[in-house]
């Protein structure tokens, strides 16, 4: 030994302990190491562990840990209301970004809001009460420092589609409201229950990938919509599939097309792309892309005023409802048939909305490195919906595009979104008869030049390359909501990742190990070609906890490996596999149906004349072996701590061949 | 290195390579291995490759590899029909052991037959009707030798409840025998798609845990209903939960029972019972348990048509139609409002069926070492189910008591099940008139006896120690269904198990490393005390493919692991952790969440002055770094082999303390 740890050196004794090897250390007869038994915890502890992993991984009592009664209480309040931890700290210096980034996100939101409440086949004025009530609430309860709240295109379409189903919006525009008001309600309510549960990460079974897809095919849907108010159509499907759509746009150009229409809608698209593109070159000019929808806005409603372009068909927004939001509480379904409907519109809608807010929040608490509990966010974003949902507001949340800008016009705080929601509050009270010549193009504009950069054609090929299922499902949900519908995307989505999970636990992978040459470490011989081969002992290890899900097929492999492997070796006329290795590192938990699957393996071999050994169990494993006697029925001495030490014991007690 | 392997030995090259180390064979500079990035396959390729694990696990085109045209369709002929394949080596011996067993298997059947057909409300000639033909096509197509095909009494007690909850078998006989006919033929098409498809591994998605309690609690319930024929109630309800029954029985206690029925049942009953006590006593008496239920139909016949006991009271089969199986198939529903209904019921039993077909069929495989195709099986089952629907048969299934009495009685092939089916159909023909006087308490008896062993106490105890979510998975299944309904009970066991799957993917688990006295050798701290921490190195293994449904928990839990330690080391004035190894030998596969979240903590990290280190990626997870550019990002010198080669690495760079 001392031949090698000999030479001078800062870290001999690390060195020196890696230096030894496993099986010489004692001589002749190699020194087995006993796999360790965990010590048997008592029910009541195992049971608290694996709640607490499951439902409180982030830890968020932590800071409740040794604390007196009376500040746990003052912790307690502050959790709820973050506001009041940072508020005390608030100064001039925070005020001042989040002023400048409060005002740019205004001026973006104002036009945004009216366009997205059509999305949802709602007047103009709901999309601005939802920019004012929803964001005064997060402010208070929410804890990131970057989300901009208020409605957004995706949820605005997804919940104009569900509703559009149930009632029709133009008939029946009391009713239809009060589903609205009703599903808002429940979406609150479920984002709320989901964090007071703990259940948080169900919203983590959506895969990016099929995130990327729906997300890409609604921008493409709702940037379709928009050619009604762009090309100045007055009919048009209510259908928001690709071939409907595009029916209905053809079927119109000849008499239906409006061309003043299209030269205003056309013209100020071309100036918010060059916006766009300057706010992408150089990250200084951010504001621009951030103020010129106002700016549109302003020109064109000058345009249409003085050349009252509106009497030769351009369609102008006409009549916002002037004042702050009237009380809908009463407007809630809580009895009769549209119940059921509000809930489940409001599951689905309340669940994207978590979505998108979530990535926005998880995004921007690393870029700045703050921790953000999704549980307690998810409180708030419910709080908020549902107090909207009382205030006239429909389902609000965080939007990707605001959120940028707020990030980058230096915001601090969430107190943007309180300066944000007061200049609504000013529009609400004094400025909406000014949206009168808008024009409906004008919107249009503004929702595609926001909804194209959704289409995130980079990531798309990415995944490609990464992962091909995740590019299907990506491709899934993106046509699905293209060529069906919204809701038909989001089936396909959820569906495709499922699948995978269900593939993930059924089919977990399986790998012939060989030693790496000059080393006492064995992998995967397909990643290491120079791996070679123990004569007489088949190595093979299984990637995944064994449940009953798997069991079977686990059990089915190994003994196709070791038919295909003594095929390979009577062809080459080398030993014969008298031993079989299952490696268990990575089986990190085994159930009733995984052990029958190994005493059914045990069989198995023993006719076929091979001897199973194990490698590695892990603590719980090993604990399992035991209870169930599998390890007593094995042999003890047949369980060892790692690959080399096993094939040390194999290798002397192969038999000479005849 | 001399002085290690320098002793003789007969496997000295195998040693000396075992005793060499990783981090010392090239002196002062630890030679580092790279890690292997495996030849990039084609897409199509690797497309064929995860196809063929996940539905052609089992390779069942193995024999076909090289073969001639003509003997591929030989082989292929036999596949389909492996009484081709057996019945060539059919021999004098074989057929003595297939004639035995099939008789034993007879005379079991037949009166279990007649019971069962009652537990689905059908009259009781359907049950040996579905004795006679099913068996038939079994033994033309399946490949199982052990199996003994017939109706069983989980199946027959879940059809009948749920045929039962859509038409009234009383007063509606002709439209709910339609009914059990289209369920039949619904049930045989599942379960023959499933096959074809190779979709077979969606039974094992019902976990072993949740078998055991839903078995056991459909025994009891089964047990209960008999009450009404053992007591000689009249009135009795039509609800299977145990508190409608037992109010049922006990409200008729004081007029509704009848004291002969009930002597004739008891006592017959504890003949029954002691029958099977002799033969568990001992095996050479298997056939004991096997003949007593017929010997019981006869005697009590006998006593009861002697002493005209059913002038008395005594309820008795009065009739059993005479004759072959009449045609069915202008019964079976193709249309209509019962089309969906008997779609639906066909599904859930079929799938019943299959799972119990499967478990029996694998157990005996495994016994005698045979190989059996799950897939083919469930075509055959489902051939013979199809074919059983047109010939006024309802699903039939694999019996656990009549396939252990098969076994032990030695059969050889699926000829025993000829046999059976051919005694069934000269009682059929002949023998049914001479049941007329057979009292129903008999039957009561028998099936009571037959069920009873489903009660598998010793699975659940085995359960709770090994598996506590199994246990309650198991429970919740048995009180599910002897509370509520065997609906619910099913339900109960497939919401419990797929929770189970679940957990498993959004919460893998995670451990702290630490180096083992003596080696170069990496584990669990929790497993294994002795395991000693490296100083300013945190080695954390995460247990499973990091996939979008967990890729956020590891990232957060990575660093909860890292805040625990630093309060740790703070605590104790260790060095501070300054290197974060992440083994990934477990992680089998990455998505492009996967590697968001690898990001995101290199990110954190970086802000905290830790630098992140990965040991030994797995060959997709290597390639999946490298395609998204994750492995230049963090720089590959920074992706290690093993733990010991990244800890080399690290402790040398250790900055000192402050």
């Amino acid at each position: 030994m001392s031949s090698m740890g000999g030479s001078a050196d800062e870290n001999l004794e690390t060195k020196e302990m890696d230096a030894r090897s496993v099986s010489s250390s004692h001589g002749q007869e190699p020194y087995v190491h006993k796999v360790g038994i965990p010590p048997r915890q008592n029910l009541f502890k195992e049971f608290q562990a694996t709640v607490k992993e499951t439902f409180f991984a982030d830890d968020p009592l932590r800071s409740f840990k040794d604390q007196t009664k009376s500040r746990k209480l003052i912790l307690g309040i502050e959790a709820i209301f973050p506001i009041l931890s940072w508020g005390r700290n608030y100064s001039l210096t925070k005020f001042r970004g989040d002023l400048i980034a409060g005002l740019t996100i205004a001026s973006l939101c104002i036009p945004q809001d009216i366009g997205y409440a059509k999305l949802a086949n709602l007047d103009p004025q709901y999309g601005l009460y939802s920019s004012f009530v929803p964001p005064l609430i997060y402010a208070v309860m929410g804890s990131s420092r970057d989300i901009a709240i208020g409605p957004v295109a995706v949820v605005s379409l997804l919940l104009g589609t569900l509703l559009q189903s149930e009632v029709d919006p133009v008939t029946n525009v009391v009713d239809y409201q009060r589903l609205a008001f009703t599903a808002t309600f429940f979406a609150g309510i479920t984002q709320a229950v989901l964090g007071i549960l703990r259940l948080g990460f169900l919203i983590d079974f959506l895969s990016h990938a099929a995130i990327v897809g729906f997300m890409g095919g609604a921008a493409i849907t709702i940037a379709l919509q928009q050619l009604k108010g762009f090309l100045g159509i007055v009919k048009f499907t209510k259908k928001t599939d690709v071939i409907s759509v595009m029916h209905s746009v053809l079927s119109s150009a000849h008499h239906g097309w409006n061309w003043q229409t299209i030269v205003i809608g056309a013209s100020f698209l071309a100036f918010l792309m060059f916006a766009k593109y300057i706010g992408k070159k150089n990250p200084k000019f951010f504001w621009v892309p951030a103020i010129a929808p106002l700016i549109s806005v302003i020109l064109s409603t000058i345009f249409v005023y003085l050349t009252r372009a509106d009497k030769h068909g351009v369609a102008i927004v006409k009549h916002i409802e002037k004042g702050l939001n009237p009380s809908s509480v009463k407007q809630i379904y809580f009895t009769g048939n549209y119940l059921g409907k509000g809930f489940r519109i409001g599951i689905v809608a309340g669940m994207i909305a978590l979505t998108e807010a979530t990535a926005i929040g998880r995004t921007f608490a690393s870029m700045k490195d703050y921790q953000l509990d999704g549980n307690k966010e998810m409180v708030a974003l419910g709080a908020m919906n549902v107090v909207g949902s009382m205030t006239s507001c429909y389902v609000a949340t965080g939007s990707f595009s605001r959120s940028a800008v707020n990030f980058m016009a230096g915001c601090e705080t969430a107190g943007s979104n309180i300066v944000m929601s007061i200049v609504v509050f000013l529009t609400l009270q004094f400025l909406t008869p000014l949206f009168k010549y808008t024009p409906n193009a004008i919107l249009a504009a503004i929702i595609i030049s926001a909804v194209i950069n959704l289409v995130d054609y980079k990531a798309a090929i990415l995944i490609w390359k990464i992962d091909k299922f995740d590019f299907v499902a990506c491709m899934g949900a993106f046509f699905g909501v293209v060529f069906a519908s919204v809701e038909i995307g989001l089936l396909i989505a959820v569906s495709i990742s499922f699948a995978k999970i269900l593939l993930q636990v059924t089919r977990p992978r399986t790998a012939i190990l060989g030693k790496i040459p000059r080393t006492t470490v064995y992998r995967n011989i397909l990643q290491y070609p120079e791996a070679t081969r123990v004569p007489g002992v088949l190595i093979i290890r299984v990637d995944s906890a064994i449940y009953f899900s798997n069991s079977n097929y686990v059990k089915e492999r190994i003994l196709r490996w070791l038919m295909d492997e003594e095929e390979r070796v009577k062809g080459d006329y080398q030993t014969r596999i008298q031993f079989l290795i299952v490696e268990m590192s990575p089986v990190t938990d085994i159930d009733t149906s995984g052990i029958h699957a190994l005493e059914e393996l045990f069989r198995s071999l023993q006719k076929r004349d091979v001897q199973l050994v194990l490698a590695n169990p892990g603590p719980i494993v090993i604990d399992k072996l035991h209870t169930s006697n599998f390890a007593a029925f094995l042999g003890e001495d047949k369980i060892f701590l790692t690959v080399a030490e096993a094939v040390a014991y194999c290798s002397p007690k192969l038999a000479e061949d005849p």
